[in-house]
């Protein structure tokens, strides 16, 4: 970490910053010129408080060198982490699709779209039971009983299964679920974080709604902090001020992650723009971006069908799907799970 | 609500969605002109899925003429709330300030910091004893010691307390809280927000990191349809991306949150900005934006004086900002309680 | 266009907007339910201002069903516009590939940069002669004398030229330049924009930093209602809170705008990123976004060549990009000129 | 200007750099420590590229000590500038309200509303004689007829003239003008910035709808540095994904500019929120944070008078603003001009 300090400041409020910084078990390099003063601390500076220093009247600015993460970092682990869910791995030149309805709603539907997500390429079988909605009047999910039935779609399929968490208080209900997911609006939720971290069941880690890229990899790093290593990344589109879409797809996030980190990175182009013509063009993107998958809505039922657009695809177009990315995926050297 | 059919859809499609709303117990007015449909939804529209309609092929666009928030909309309630802790009232024409340090540290640093912004003009204490940090790695409160020394400053000074939940598990141990905060991380975390409805303390809820306005209000619904009626809005600063301040107060959200709902709103200048240099102006600009109170960091301990310059100030300086306040004060029909 | 009234409002109030939507020549259809009236506004409404309907105090919403392009509306003109620069075609299933340095700094640097990206798979040169700079103290370009040396790289290569205006006073220089560049900082410069609509030069439009999708198409319409169709629109990343990337590349615009426009939509992935590592995943996510080409900054000079490191590829680097680039287009049903 | 080299980087690739920078006549302060190395570059390093270097390969980080811009930078010009528009000044302690009406409509119309906002405390007149439209087929403004008649409302009421410039073509019929605006969609228009630098007149800048705080003084800069000195520097919103307001009125950037810059700031409440009710208020709010004065729209006539709600006041509404300005402005030390 790098302090510049402004011009012409009292000497004594720059020895007690040093001292400070010393105070704190790091060595300290000075470098005094004409116009400035430059500090840099040596030693593991992970544990200092940017924020703090950058604030201090004295400081022009401050520059970290060392990035906030350890366990998520490729620098120490620079290999790509594979992480194996029911024998279907994400990472390196994997390529896994998640494919399920945004709501699971009842025996018959989770099945029938289970059986058809499979059979048109998807490995893993998605369906929320706990659902995080903006208003208190909207329907919140099935919860306990959602989770037993997507055990009973993972029983009739074999499809490992990926559903959302709200609060750790659920934490038992989610012993048989293959990956759980934290949604956007919990990514900085620590306490649930800390509490994911002393499992070992892969967490899919989606972006918060207005995360930085750094942010977001020191939610993954909570959760391995603790002791889980198995952490997926999840792009599911950012808050910005163009309201065509729901949210902003950043796809540069993709090739960024794949440098600063080792985990898998998957993308969820459904919630990204809340438009269903949009799924196709922008799972290919991501296919090119690098993802290392996707995670997708389909739906069967009659309600959602109502008129061929909510953002879930129906069976068919997901299909369609499948074999374009199929198409694209040896330019990226990348291999499909099937 | 008003949905706009596209030109020349599928009859039977428009007709499913019709029977769709009136499945809902909703009337339709429908009006068929050249160039498009539209459906007058009439009936309480605010369980409706609006962003399922939007996305349905047939659909060109959706306006909600009603807001889906009830509770916390002023017109259903057009007085003020005035929520009342220890005698100190939040709304109307009083203005409160609360004062204290970031983070409770010890029994002496709380006691001296209550009793110096008491003097210098605050009426509530607030203090963190769990802290809402981005790194694993950083000092995380001290917890329920924390609000033990936080108790034993307002038995010093008669203060009442505000402190920061993080999760619904700790809710017992916030008993004697007087206000209760919920932090921009948190105001989406549904299952706390539930929790807190049930209870009767005053919540101060602070506005997410990325929220709208309609968003932040939806939120406050959650706590009072579970009951608890005793709502503090709290306005933060949201991200965008200009960097040089932590993040952008939005001033304007005060009057438009006064015409749409008539619970209080407070503003925190000092995690707006990050800078102490700005909380002044920003005070004295809350204040002719309208807020009913402000709450400000303030520092009395040597880590943190260390060069004058974090986000909190020190007592003299708060007691400048408090003075230049009071001069202000009587152009927009307000009066500090003290 | 549908207005809807607030509740309660005086009719005087209503009549009188009523009048004045009649006095712009529209017909009215009034519906009056029991908790609003809707005022639909029937017949042209692309010149109605919307926005002054919007703020009008008895106003509750206004919804625009018609979009306020009519030239490059692909409701109107269903086909994909196809552009013909120099026997290169923009637009259907054609992709093409503009690359080029960042500046023009020399014959021999333009000249041979234009060999080699022509040998690489580049069917257009592009090259900045006059250079917006945030700083008024940062190199502006060789001007005029640059557009010489691009036109001997063209007689050289046989390769079109796309290069960059910044003011209306240049345009005679322009004469010989295949495709015009207008800028992101110029999106919104009126004057600029109707004066290219008196050309029939192809122009390709950047999106601006901060613009809406709508705002981008209202900046084709003020070129093409001044008779100039061939507006070719370009991405080149939006402005966000992220700052790992300099903008934020919004993918999702391609097949938004794909659905909207029949204009042909380019990428530009060096601008948007300003990292060249992140041109090949980005090159190979726009293709699968469905884009009709990408405007690439490739150098040779020992300056940029300094550390490898720059937004421009080297040209060996770029050579590798089309390759990929060429293993993607089968799948999206595209053919690359060459 | 500090550059922080990436670890175990190729020694001849940092040789390049260093020898770079010395090509542009700077010095080079090079420390090297374990697991970095730190290039500080010495001399005048406003003309250097941050961005080029920042996208090197072996680049880790760069950081800025020294402001890119001087003649606005306040280190160099400690006092406040004061800009005289015939007797009104800008800056210090006295404060300025310019008022009229969006556009220019007819004498009558601007002469009428001169005298009404000139009765209620304003010193300055505005108008718009050409409009920057977002849509070609808008009402684009009278032109040069409506610079005419401002110039007749400035001869009937002696008030100096406020106005927007779009195109540097028009810069002789703006010879009488007495402050020229620049919009928000031409800050970063240079060919005009440069022209506007070769004239006396104020100028007032607004900040683009995405401009950073130093790239508005980066704009400042492109007229000061050509030799104009008079630049008031005018906030008027920023685009947040916020869409209640029409934009996000960023008033913690007066605080900030006041630190930075000795040219006077000043705020438009009207455009920033488009709605009229927010006007109050937020011009209550900028007198808080320490703004040098206000731009509001003031109207008379009965197409915009139609149902009281557009951006702008009335004239009685106005004389309300300004009475409650009169009781504000003490808390502050600042003085209304009358």
């Amino acid at each position: 970490m790098i302090v510049v300090i402004k011009k012409d400041q009292d000497r004594k409020q720059v020895d007690n910053l040093i001292n400070w910084i010393k105070g704190l078990g790091l060595g300290v390099h000075l470098s005094e010129g004409e116009n400035s003063t430059i500090i840099g601390l040596i030693g593991d500076t992970s544990k200092v408080d940017i924020g703090l220093i950058r604030t201090l009247d004295i400081v022009e600015s401050v520059t970290r060198v060392q990035e906030p993460y350890k366990n998520a970092n490729r620098k120490f682990h620079p290999q790509d982490t594979i992480i194996d869910v029911g024998g279907h791995k994400f990472g390196g030149n994997h390529f896994q699709i998640i494919a399920g309805p945004c709501s699971v709603e009842s025996e018959r539907q989770i099945i029938e779209v289970a059986q058809a997500v499979k059979k048109a390429g998807a490995t893993l079988l998605r369906g929320g039971a706990f659902k995080p909605r903006t208003s208190p009047y909207s329907f919140q999910g099935l919860g306990v009983d959602g989770l037993a039935l997507l055990k009973k779609a993972k029983n009739e399929t074999g499809m490992p299964i990926v559903t959302e968490i709200m609060s750790e208080e659920h934490i038992d209900d989610f012993d048989d679920v293959d990956v759980i997911q934290v949604g956007a609006r919990n990514m900085q939720n620590f306490d649930l974080l800390n509490r994911l971290g002393k499992l070992k069941t892969p967490i899919l880690l989606k972006r918060g709604l207005a995360a930085t890229i750094e942010e977001w990899l020191m939610s993954a790093e909570y959760i391995m902090s603790e002791g889980n290593p198995n952490v997926i990344l999840c792009e599911r589109g950012i808050r910005t001020y163009e309201t065509y879409t729901r949210n902003t797809l950043d796809l540069s996030a993709i090739p960024v992650l794949k440098e600063r980190t080792h985990l898998p990175v998957i993308v969820d182009p459904s919630h990204a723009t809340g438009i269903s013509r949009l799924v196709k063009p922008l799972s290919l993107a991501s296919v090119g971006a690098g993802s290392d998958g996707l995670i997708i809505e389909v739906h069967n039922d009659p309600i959602h069908a109502l008129c061929d657009g909510a953002q879930s695809l129906r069976p068919e177009q997901f299909e369609d799907v499948v074999k374009s990315i199929d198409l694209m995926l040896p330019a990226v050297g990348k291999e499909r799970d099937s």
